[in-house]
């Protein structure tokens, strides 16, 4: 990320809270699939795209700078979180610029294409600077407790969430309106296949995790891939975001992993299975393997940001992607799916093995986006304080059945 | 139910509310399922059973009977609250007689059992009187908001799991110290089967839900059964609460029902497939069916306790049990799985079938009675007033994208 200019910053410092304020007291407007679509389809007109981002962007951006602002003073005071900070600032005020410019002019059109590319560039590295300033933080501030957990968790599921977001919103634009198709996806309209047939994605996905999988276990388990198009007739097309191939890529390769480090001393790997489902409402995708489960207790763990590893290392190494970083794997790729109105559960057997299950809307016009919006709501959840339980915990030592017990 | 004494209806009056405010003020104390059998074995002292029932009962009642009160007067109002009221508190007064009884007297603990036997009967049909409540109070205001319903959910899985855990005391105490040993269960101490193989319940449920099934429907899906004992070589014999074996029927006989009716058409049923793995902490059993499934969107509200169905009906016609009050066998099951720790999850794919699964705790160390406890945090469950929602609700309109959005 590069550093603010000195005039800009000047600028910004002086105006830029009073921004923030205003643009947060507006809440997002989620689009559908089917907007996406129609966005870049004939129908598609560059003004209106650039009358609706110069207005939503700074209010999607300014929603969850509000939140940003409400984070512990020692993660704000780490220099990654600073320069997050300076990073989302400079954003805002480049496109805040556009605001009074008129939408006639080619130039300003144009003009705004390439500050969107400058934008989308400077977040690039979001993740991992994030990750890294909750690492310094937990090191500096030396404990971990459930309530800061359950916030950061909480933070960081609406954080990342926006920000998949704004750069969907961001590369639509840059895709459709840059004058370049994209030749290498003639079904693709900006990042959304509107041909897919998912059978070949998870296909598709099972060789790139196969691949990898050999690469680091010199072996891996085969795939067993079943269809189903349950009562309805529905075509076998379906309107799939992009991103959803790689994390279908790397679910999988959990899924060999696990099976291979649980049967090391069988010579036969059982397969892994998967099963496409398209109903009315949702499209399913269900992946099993036999890589021994985890525990029901620690399910909802796994879906928790893991602070040990720095996902950077992932950024660094193209080659490594799916071993390093792995503790945001999860996490991330359910953020996805929940994005457009889907969900990504895990259905553990502890001793036997695990079922995934991705679930993605049918339909275009019920994939919504879901957006985090800063309201009184969200303020509370950073208010949060430690509360009793209100189901009794068991104390860990035998109880003597005479001996009476405390009072609350 | 029987209609108070006027005596005891005027002492409770006068000293109840005293009384519930003081033993709700202590925490209820969790057992194991290996303090119950400790209880049964030999190691079984009636006396220590009797001091502990005589403080235990009385707490568990009066932490109920704090968050009975906070409910709607409207709700209260009605016939059936009033009459559970009188219910509560009798038996409340009845138990409390033995708190300066002597122990040492083989009569006190002889009249302690016929108190239990009374309080247990009282309470049989607490479950559709409560019911029938709620669905007086949904006539009588004539409205339903999502608020009232989410507390009520809250209440009704807190109430139920009370009455779960009272009654397994009650009879635990009933059943080892009655004199009576169970001749038709010689592996049971109390309500809990102590040698039991899950694949022979499973299989035995599944029995019971085909007869059901073949007088409804005049033919049942077959059973395909596999067991796997995962990494460990724990023996195949479990501590269970018998009322498991009930809660499996009921849901085998809803997967056969939906079998069915997915597949009319057809002259060949799939089978339903179950699956038991016992791993090091979890004891798992998958019921996959293909009925047919329920869009994702609705998993959650089959939880739900339907109000438009009075469970009495059930209660007068012991053959129609799995059909009549059907509305309350799913959220009721799963109360019973999570009372010793354990849960019942749905993962169903729309358009194919659904898959339950069934997680108990392997060890019965683990597996603690799951109780409410009435303090600050259930308290401000029921003050809950609507909150706008932290994320994004997508509006049904189509959206004008350069139009722009309303001010939150």
């Amino acid at each position: 990320m590069k550093s603010l200019r000195p005039l800009v910053r000047a600028a910004a410092l002086a105006s830029v809270s009073k921004h923030i304020d205003h643009f947060s007291r507006f809440s997002p407007s989620p689009l559908s699939m089917k907007h996406f679509l129609d966005f870049g389809s004939v129908k598609a007109c560059e003004r209106t795209s650039f009358k609706f981002l110069r207005q939503e962007l700074p209010v999607r951006l300014c929603n969850i700078m509000k939140e940003v602002s409400l984070l512990p003073d020692q993660l704000l005071s780490t220099p990654s979180l600073q320069l997050l900070q300076t990073c989302y600032t400079q954003s805002l005020m480049e496109i805040l610029e556009f605001l009074d410019k008129n939408p006639e002019h080619q130039e300003v059109l144009e003009s705004f294409v390439e500050v969107l590319e400058n934008v989308r560039n400077r977040h690039n590295e979001v993740v991992p600077t994030m990750a890294q300033g909750v690492i310094e933080y937990r090191q500096a501030s030396g404990r971990r407790d459930p309530v800061t957990d359950h916030n950061l968790q909480y933070f960081l599921d609406r954080f990342y969430t926006s920000r998949i977001s704004i750069r969907m919103l961001i590369n639509q634009h840059i895709l459709v309106f840059n004058g370049n198709s994209n030749p290498a996806h003639p079904n693709t309209i900006g990042c959304i296949d509107f041909m897919c047939n998912v059978t070949e994605v998870v296909q598709d996905a099972y060789d790139s995790a196969k691949l990898l999988c050999e690469q680091h276990y010199l072996g891996s388990p085969e795939l067993e891939l079943r269809h189903n198009n349950g009562h309805t007739n529905q075509l076998q097309m379906h309107k799939i975001y992009r991103k959803m191939h790689k994390k279908i890529m790397h679910k999988l390769f959990n899924a060999m992993r696990a099976t291979i480090e649980t049967h090391e001393a069988s010579r036969l790997l059982p397969p892994i299975k998967v099963m496409v489902v398209v109903g009315e409402e949702d499209l399913s995708i269900k992946m099993s393997d036999r890589g021994g489960g985890v525990p029901f207790r620690k399910t909802e763990s796994l879906f928790r940001y893991m602070y040990s590893t720095a996902p950077r290392a992932s950024m660094e190494d193209q080659h490594r992607t799916p071993l390093a970083g792995f503790g945001y794997g999860l996490p991330i790729s359910r953020l996805y799916a929940r994005y457009f109105q889907g969900d990504l559960n895990l259905y553990s057997m502890e001793g036997y093995g695990t079922d995934a299950v991705l679930r993605l809307k049918t339909l275009s016009t019920a994939s919504i986006e879901r957006l985090p919006v800063f309201n009184q709501t969200a303020l509370r959840h950073y208010k949060l304080s430690l509360e009793a339980d209100d189901w009794c915990v068991p104390s860990k030592e035998p109880l003597d059945l005479a001996i009476h017990r405390m009072v609350k």
